[in-house]
């Protein structure tokens, strides 16, 4: 499959309908992912708070984990050496071991594990690795899906308006910034991550109302300003809404604003994914650069293994 | 009291002894805090790890608050928006309600307060704020308080070594990007927030292992790479401080090294803060900006009101 394919592909994994059937209680949750896989954990802590859930992106548990707690080692590959490190420690504690995988060491480690297919990279699977979770903890209305997919299938069919946006990146050299608000968090950071793999461009991110309390005095009086683009996601919070407007109104800052076309969770969600899947794909073919070419992490990872 | 005398006044701090007598059972904390406040959650959600600790710097709290929650509003004027809307959610859901903050309406709303000193600037009080979570949860014994005391002592004397980096970043209007790891990489976020808020500067923050997963691309591939200037802090973790040398090795970065004197958990957390605190506050100086002016949070603020 072709990186586009990969990109397109993305409305398909959303029908993904595997999900674990969990026949116990327990008292909390904790995500265990690195980078592309990651992520996933981000996005279902923001979502999902009915018992406390802490997702992690390192090496090492929380000296709370025991056998009350379910585990979730999320990791495409399935040889992710911190996810690996992190499931053998929470086996020793006796928690429940889920994973989410295509395959690898993850999956004989597991006490519940969901198979996805391979082939994607790590990142254009986010499709397949989040809707287990979303499956279990959140489940999705068919008909939400439904609507996902047809919207997903019309930016495949016309992403214009992103291709305008990565050539303006490109034309100023600009470095993005994503500002992004409660439940898209995560979403800014899949931007920067997008970015940063795909374009090979630096990109960094903040959140409303947080950044109002640190980035509005640079945004105000620093040097370099002209350097950054900001793009923040349009949203049905009032008093971040008016956050938005009042910090471009007070640091003349005026923000690329990303609409999606409807503020139901899901379709909002992946239309906000699937945007910045196209915008950095375009920046990439702009720059000539590859945008499936990440060797630089791969060399890494060689080094230290 | 000027900026630097409140800079000089973070080792007396640290001697601060208030705690919560908590004599009753629960089972998770929430903290909510904004900015130089809420920092500190970040901090301790980092160190302590024995019950699910969740730091929020959102308005908004998870569902799974209940009776059984100890929710921690951390507001030095009080009067933050975003933790007075957390703080009055927490109580309709009967939590135990704790504060740490200097006055204001978040004093009213706590069944159990700990009062600290007012009338410095909320980011200069980030001791007082965070040795109650400490002397609750993790307590510090008295030798290694007053070896930071000596520490930080010298810190104040002579700050030659971060004038230096301040004048390097001046010089050649550097973007400082601080490269943290676990359990600092709070820290490497409250450089970013002194260098917006002291020196009005833009400053990003990432960690490891998690960068070696999307930022390692562009420090070799991108635009603007002589723009940045990178701190990481030396690590006695065998496997981070060797993804600090390879990272820098394959992408032909060189990062300016943060080494504190100790590996003490409590000294080096310290160390790191105060580092940051000089250079953050050598660059507003060399820059010709006020280290306490925050009037464009402050105009926001009205704004919003």
């Amino acid at each position: 499959m072709n990186f586009v394919d990969e990109l397109k592909n993305l409305k398909e994994q959303i029908k993904f309908k595997e999900k674990f059937n969990l026949d116990f209680d327990y008292d909390n949750i904790v995500i265990s992912g690195m980078g592309g896989s990651g992520i996933v954990g981000d996005i279902i802590q923001e979502h999902y708070t009915k018992k406390p859930l802490i997702a992690i992106g390192d090496y090492g548990i929380p000296d709370f984990v025991n056998e009350n707690t379910l585990f979730i080692g999320i990791s495409y590959s399935g040889n992710t050496e911190e996810t690996l490190n992190n499931i053998i420690m929470a086996r020793e504690r006796n928690a429940h071991i889920l994973a989410i995988t295509s395959g690898g060491k993850l999956s004989d480690l597991a006490d519940y594990k969901i198979i996805i297919p391979s082939g994607l990279q790590p990142r254009s699977a986010i499709g397949y690795m989040l809707m287990p979770l979303l499956n279990t903890f959140a489940p999705v209305q068919d008909s939400v899906i439904d609507e996902t997919y047809n919207l997903l299938e019309s930016m495949d069919k016309s992403h214009d308006e992103m291709r305008k946006i990565a050539l303006k990146i490109y034309e100023n050299s600009y470095i993005p910034v994503i500002l992004g608000a409660k439940p898209y968090k995560s979403v800014a950071y899949r931007w920067k991550t997008q970015f940063n793999e795909n374009s090979k461009t630096f990109a960094f991110y903040n959140y409303f109302p947080e950044l109002n309390h640190n980035d509005t005095m640079p945004l105000k009086k620093a040097y370099r300003k002209d350097e950054y683009l900001y793009f923040v996601f349009n949203s049905d919070n009032p008093r971040i809404q008016k956050r938005i407007d009042v910090t471009q109104e007070i640091t003349g800052e005026s923000f690329n604003v990303v609409s999606s076309p409807t503020e139901e969770y899901f379709q909002k969600l992946f239309y906000l994914i699937h945007y910045a899947d196209y915008v950095t794909y375009e920046l990439a073919l702009i720059r000539n650069v590859d945008p499936t070419d990440v060797s630089t992490i791969e060399e890494l990872k060689r080094k230290l293994a």
